[in-house]
């Protein structure tokens, strides 16, 4: 079998099983998501074998330390995975809801309703968490999956896989609903993101490489899980000690996420009086300071920041910092160099905080609040399969909603278009 | 210039109007729509000579006479752009509408309010009434918008162009934001698909080339307005006077619609009686019918319909015929044929309606009613800019909501992530 007949079998599979998902009752879908989760802990001997083999191969291949800590399971993470399920079971169901309701003039009643999307397919890099989590996910909202995730986590993914797919269908869901490419082949890939008559919605978790690949190659609707280069502005009338809190935790608390901010931004009037003590609490943390030269005048020996430092995504403990004329100067930095992610302001003024909040176009914009917030789950959604950066259909935190589309349902009593 | 650097100008334009216009009280938008109308009949005779220029070059090229009757301007189509634009000027904005709000445990409030897309790429076919309809609902959005209709009425479309932009300047909308691809060079369309950072999103609207094209080629989100193949299913406990009333209306009111009926598919129990009536009607309107076998044996004399028949859209006074053994027969026929367009159920047993609803896969599903009434007016939503068969951001009738996005606002006292 060619790669292509593969994927495309495997694809049709899904379309297939999308079709009775998207009529079965909450019920079997919550029964089937608890089986799953039982089943995940049940047989974690068989997924931390599997996890053994990407393990040694990722020795083999000399991957990083970070690397192999994402990639390795044990019974804590499988403990995780399976409550994970637990926990969108016990979600309400967004498929049936109404979204309108109008009666119109010539009597027919207009119901807009939730309904799945169809096929998903998720394209993700080496964590076999993810596999779980976004299988979980699609089911409850009634959509079948097509899964590919990185090569190098093949063997925990597929054993994943076997597990939810044997769990669910004893629970009643339909074959191939779960669907996994094995082949190493990365063309699998490519072949996956020509079949737009197969699969609805492509969800890309990863790098960049991986962000501009699906983009230009796909011909299925595409909701990017892309970077946030987010910055927190501490205006000239901020509560100081707030902002310092907050900006430490948006920077320390978790620096990898594509929440944490990477450029601090100072209003040049409470610059002295703010940037040392936050700059000194920064670099007790381990934080490096790249500064403009107005930062570095005020906080000596700190490194220069250069262009390239206002258009980097760090995901480290490195931060750059710029010091601004004013409030109207950090949402043009904002502008030019953010990623419409997460951008903060941090002041006791409400008429700027109302000008941050309209003018500021991003996902998700705080006033004093830490960036990190920016979360399906501290939003209340419940659970996410990750912020969507796209601006259609679901921006910022992506939940079970989100995972829907809508259908128009017309009750009539003869109507006719006139 | 290449048309590469002239589209990316374009389009750079356009974003710069897009942060702009975002921000735009809902008065200014509505005065600068209101004087776009007035413009547009005050300058007929501009727009009847520059639409003289196109009719030359169609007779020219000898297009055919539908196609030059949908060139056509005339004061009375300028008029009816005119009054399309004082409608959507009438609408409510819906940018700033609150879409949900939440106050958390941790005591922030989570706003979800709803924005401006950003930058819309049109691309379309010949009627330059699109030019003008297209460019009111995006702008009373919030959005720029970066035109690109069909070539053959380039010189009727610049036109429209100049005078909406003036009358937009002229109310204090910023200067770029009706862009217009007013280059013959085909070339151009593939350049804006490739601007996924300048333009946000593409709404194709046209033949299924036009279609596939913009599919393959776009880097850019795409919402689709694609083909409707739509069926009507009379069920055995149908009301056949109502059922003939229906299935009238959906083929012949207006035949070249996408939400007009293609197939009609009908209970064997009720065929014997329904159908010859019926079919003498259609006939007597001049309706080519193309039957199945059954259809054949009950009705002598009329075509016999192949598969290519169950694939077709017509847009035509052409309707083919099926005798179905049940509903769940129908079901799988629409399920393997239809494009999730519009479909429909006469009965008065309201368990099978049910099912049928539940169960059809398509952007709008009837129950005692025309297909045809699958449309934003008839739906309430004020105004569209078409019906989507797309299944993600907007799916059917796609109205000024479905022009905007959403963005979550979090109003915190100092609140980090733990």
């Amino acid at each position: 079998m060619t790669i292509k007949t593969y994927v495309i079998k495997k694809a049709r599979e899904a379309k297939a099983a999308a079709r009775k998902l998207a009529i079965l009752p909450t019920a079997t879908k919550n029964a089937a998501l608890i089986g799953m989760a039982g089943a995940l802990t049940a047989r974690t001997e068989a997924l931390l074998s599997a996890n053994a083999k990407d393990l040694e191969e990722a020795r083999h291949h000399k991957l990083s330390g970070a690397l192999v800590d994402r990639l390795t399971l044990n019974p804590k993470r499988i403990g995780d995975m399976a409550a994970g399920l637990r926990e969108v079971a016990a979600l309400p169901d967004p498929v049936g809801r109404i979204v309108s309701e109008v009666r119109r003039p010539n009597g027919m009643r207009v119901v807009r309703t939730r309904v799945p999307i169809g096929v998903i397919g998720i394209v993700y890099e080496s964590r076999p968490n993810v596999t779980a989590d976004a299988a979980g996910l699609c089911l409850k909202a009634g959509n079948a999956v097509v899964l590919r995730g990185g090569s190098e986590a093949i063997h925990s993914n597929a054993a994943i896989v076997k597990v939810l797919s044997e769990a669910g269908a004893a629970a009643g869901l339909p074959k191939g609903c779960v669907a996994f490419l094995d082949s190493p082949d990365r063309r699998a890939v490519m072949e996956m993101l020509k079949l737009d008559g197969l699969i609805d919605l492509i969800i890309p978790r990863g790098g960049e490489g991986l962000m501009k690949t699906v983009t230009k190659n796909s011909r299925i609707p595409v909701i990017k899980h892309d970077k946030g280069l987010c910055h927190t502005y501490v205006d000239e009338d901020a509560d100081l000690s707030m902002a310092q809190a907050i900006c430490f935790n948006a920077k320390v608390q978790r620096p990898g996420t594509c929440n944490a901010m990477e450029t601090l931004l100072v209003h040049e009037k409470i610059a002295t009086v703010f940037l040392p003590k936050m700059i000194a609490e920064f670099q007790k943390a381990g934080v490096e300071i790249r500064g403009c030269p107005k930062t570095r005048a005020i906080v000596p020996g700190i490194k220069r920041a250069n262009e390239k430092d206002w258009t980097t995504e760090y995901l480290d403990l490195i931060l750059s910092v710029r010091v601004v004329k004013d409030m109207d100067a950090a949402m043009e930095h904002i502008a030019r160099y953010g990623s419409q992610h997460s951008e903060a302001i941090i002041t006791r003024d409400s008429v700027r905080s109302q000008r941050f909040l309209n003018e500021v176009d991003a996902c998700a914009v705080f006033v004093n609040a830490s960036t990190r917030l920016n979360d399906g789950y501290q939003f209340g959604l419940g659970a996410e399969i990750g912020i969507s950066t796209s601006r259609i259909h679901a921006r910022g935190p992506m939940g079970l909603e989100e995972l829907t589309t809508t259908k128009y349902i017309v009750l009539g009593e003869g109507q006719l278009r006139e």
